[in-house]
């Protein structure tokens, strides 16, 4: 298989900071779609895997999953797309598309495993996928989004990980005009559910530990800010929210939200992976059919329904622009998390 | 108002065995019906309140409430039953009627609290409510429920708790001819709910710590029993159902069951109250939008539809008759798990 080499910007060792190197993409296929990439944003999942905090990253390594860009190449077959339009590369470029999952066009969770965008098994040119901290990226044209031309493209980045991973636990909870909604967490993940859920009609909420996020939260949109560790305002909002969208990525105890849950409500962890450490307290669930869930990213008819909402509604991400170069320093302050809301690559600066 | 004695088995303390009592009920008044008890099925509820393991009982405390009579004075505005129709009263005996939930037909999620059919707040009388260990009961009409006349009647009586109990969640959670359905535990609840998720079409799992109860389950319907200690046994439904009913009545590890979930499915706990110690892992949850929900009970409205759906579908309850005088026996029994699967009282031996 032909390919090229394009600059890119990953990590070699779990201990390396992330620098500039050259990877291969391949010529595109009958089905592929070349992209010339203009902005990538940055989101923890970069972070750990060029840390390899979770385990099972392939170096080297580069991230980068909110890819926005212009085609530059389109192969024989490809209508979706022509040379010279917008597109946009979430975190999945490929997946089975036979599975019961793939069918119901629920690309995330493909049960052979969807192909993510970086670290993910190439079955073009073998080794592991790179992802957008770089010049071009190649993808087939089916994984490939349509992007609103009305939205300021650096801002739209985030919404490929960041928006589409708030939005789907919306939707799939039918999150409308009359819906309660609380988020938990004001970072890149809480700040889009803000947005969105408000795109969509529904009174919002934050739950924040500390009153610091309040007069932020209310310019994104929240309707309400609740303090969580003021056990009067906990108690004020008992029996309230429809769904809760807990984007927190640390273990935490969600027994206090559960209370907030109206009859039928449900909290989604969105953020968190691993084991959380605090007994469940069945009663409140029990007693109100009351649920604790979880959702990951969402599909591409969906991430594109988002950008078409988001199109329509003037939604988009919070950012800070940074360079490529910066790209080390901008994991320090997100560890700190000192960022409001999401950092954003010019990648011609690359 | 005007009240009438009746014989009642109860509990004068948490550490006295049941004995003979005379209770007061209520005329009937308006919308009231007065039913002359047949049969009482025996949950733990009872067991539980009698001897104040949930702390809340008020004494004398008089449990029961799986029942089937026969109407012997309907109040002069009731329309729904006439003297002589059967008759059946499960857990709830009134609710607040106007709250969302009991808007919804959600009696058991009523907002105010729904009035229990024992150890509830009784606004006709004062005190509490006394349940059906009686030879009569007064209810209001809307409460009662019709009895399908094709069935074993003392058989029927444990659907009014059991029976609605695993009904509610599989109707919710929308089992069908399609659905593959697992059970955690085989007592009173969980022999329902494979006689009724059988009785839906689905595909019936039992999923069991030892393998003596495996002749049992396919008796009464199960189409595999899987032992949950077997690793090899777990792997091989690993994302296999679409709900799974967990009535083990004590603190478990349920991480193990979310794993043969299926995309979108949910671990619903209805046997047990408290603290679950196992951390709950939340990548497969997270990774296959997996959900750990609570359920009680079920609303008129369904306890009726379930009813309706056993008398066409032939399903009743394993029991096993008992006297009356023998109800402390029988709750030893019980808490060694000695039933199969529903102890029924015949209230002529009172
Ligand atoms: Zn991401
Ligand atoms: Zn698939
Ligand atoms: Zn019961
Ligand atoms: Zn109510």
């Amino acid at each position: 298989m032909n390919t090229f080499s394009v600059k890119a910007f990953g990590a070699e060792s779990k201990t390396a900071d992330l620098a500039e190197m050259n990877i291969e993409r391949r010529e595109v296929t009958a089905n592929d779609i070349e992209i010339e990439i203009l902005y990538c944003g940055v989101c923890h999942s970069d972070l750990h895997t060029a840390r390899n905090d979770w385990g099972g990253t392939k170096y080297p390594s580069v991230p980068g999953h909110e890819i926005i860009g212009k085609i530059t190449k389109v192969g024989s077959d490809v209508s979706k797309f022509k040379v010279g339009d917008l597109a946009g590369v979430g975190c999945i470029v490929d997946s089975c598309g036979t599975c019961d999952s793939c069918k119901q066009d629920l690309e995330q969770y493909c049960l052979e495993g969807f192909v993510g965008t970086y670290n993910g098994k190439d079955e073009h040119l073998g080794g592991y996928t790179f992802g957008g901290y770089s010049q071009k990226v190649v993808v087939n044209a089916d994984y490939g989004l349509k992007i609103p031309k009305n939205l300021d493209l650096a801002a739209v980045a985030p919404l490929l990980c960041a928006g589409i991973t708030t939005w789907s636990p919306l939707k799939h909870w039918n999150v409308g005009a009359n819906s309660k909604v609380a988020v938990v967490g004001l970072g890149g993940l809480g700040h889009m559910a803000i947005k969105l859920a408000k795109g969509l009609g529904a009174e919002v909420t934050l739950f924040s530990r500390t009153p610091g996020k309040t007069e932020d939260a209310k310019k994104l949109g929240a309707d309400h800010v609740v303090i969580s560790t003021d056990n009067s305002q906990m108690d004020s909002v008992k029996g309230k929210f429809d769904l809760i969208i807990d984007t927190v990525p640390y273990d935490h105890d969600v027994n206090p939200y559960i209370s907030t849950l109206n009859i039928n409500g449900t909290h989604v962890l969105v953020g968190f992976i691993g084991k959380m450490e605090d007994a469940l307290f069945t009663p409140p669930m029990i007693m109100g059919r009351r649920s604790v869930a979880g959702s990951v990213i969402g599909g591409i008819a969906e991430t594109q329904e988002m950008l078409d909402f988001c199109g329509e509604h003037n939604i988009v991400s919070e950012i800070e622009i940074i360079k490529m170069q910066d790209i080390n320093e901008a994991y320090k302050r997100m560890l700190k998390s000192d960022v409001r809301y999401r950092f954003v690559i010019d990648m011609q600066s690359l």
